[in-house]
């Protein structure tokens, strides 16, 4: 039902809750899936960029490691969060975006500012997970 | 990884197709499916709730037994979609709820505010499927 699934995700204990739930489903639906991580800052010397990237690169290596999901799938990004994971699902024709959301209670309710815009964005399915 | 889904419904061919993806996922993880439909009156005296209601059902119930879905697990609910919804999850202990949105491009962005209202006040993951 899904070839290709991205999940979003941040470098937290949440990230590794919504990465399980999207391996499971990937290998249900026998999806290809890509795990991205977005660095939200985008005028950066290249330097300070490629800096920022490699510290967080290995704790998001670890996370995919734990679900045997090959490196080659893991996309670091730059930028709004929103638009990165939904030009990456475009990019890479995906079906289906899978990525957490924190949501408050009462009248002020809001999800996840980075969910909603990508629900709203997103040409694909859009997968909250309650973190 | 899902022991209960609601899939809420309207009545159109878009309902279809979010069917058959909830029905799809309900299949894949073995877990219950639960179909429901909202008429968005409240304020009504029983009889003619019983009307709509009789008028709603067969169109439902010919949806879902295209899927081979028990009339058994179809509920139709009175009031705000999104409230019905959410509290029929809750009823339920379900884990997931899956519906349709519609969504607009471009600055003025706006999800259907059923599947944004949902989003925000589900305990549980809310799955939005682009109709």
């Amino acid at each position: 039902m899904y070839k290709t699934i991205i999940c979003a995700i941040e470098n937290s204990d949440e990230g590794e809750l919504v990465l399980s739930k999207a391996n499971q489903l990937a290998q249900l639906t026998q999806a290809k899936l890509i795990v991205t991580h977005v660095i939200p800052y985008t005028l950066l010397p290249n330097d300070y960029q490629k800096e920022l990237k490699e510290s967080a690169l290995p704790a998001i290596e670890a996370k995919v490691a734990t679900f045997g999901i090959s490196i080659k799938n893991v996309k670091i990004k730059f930028g709004k969060a929103y638009e990165q994971i939904c030009l990456l699902a475009e990019a890479k024709n995906a079906d289906l975006i899978i990525l957490g959301t924190h949501s408050k209670k009462g009248i002020n309710a809001l999800i996840g500012s980075t969910a909603n815009a990508v629900a709203n964005y997103a040409h694909c399915d859009v997968s909250l997970v309650k973190v």
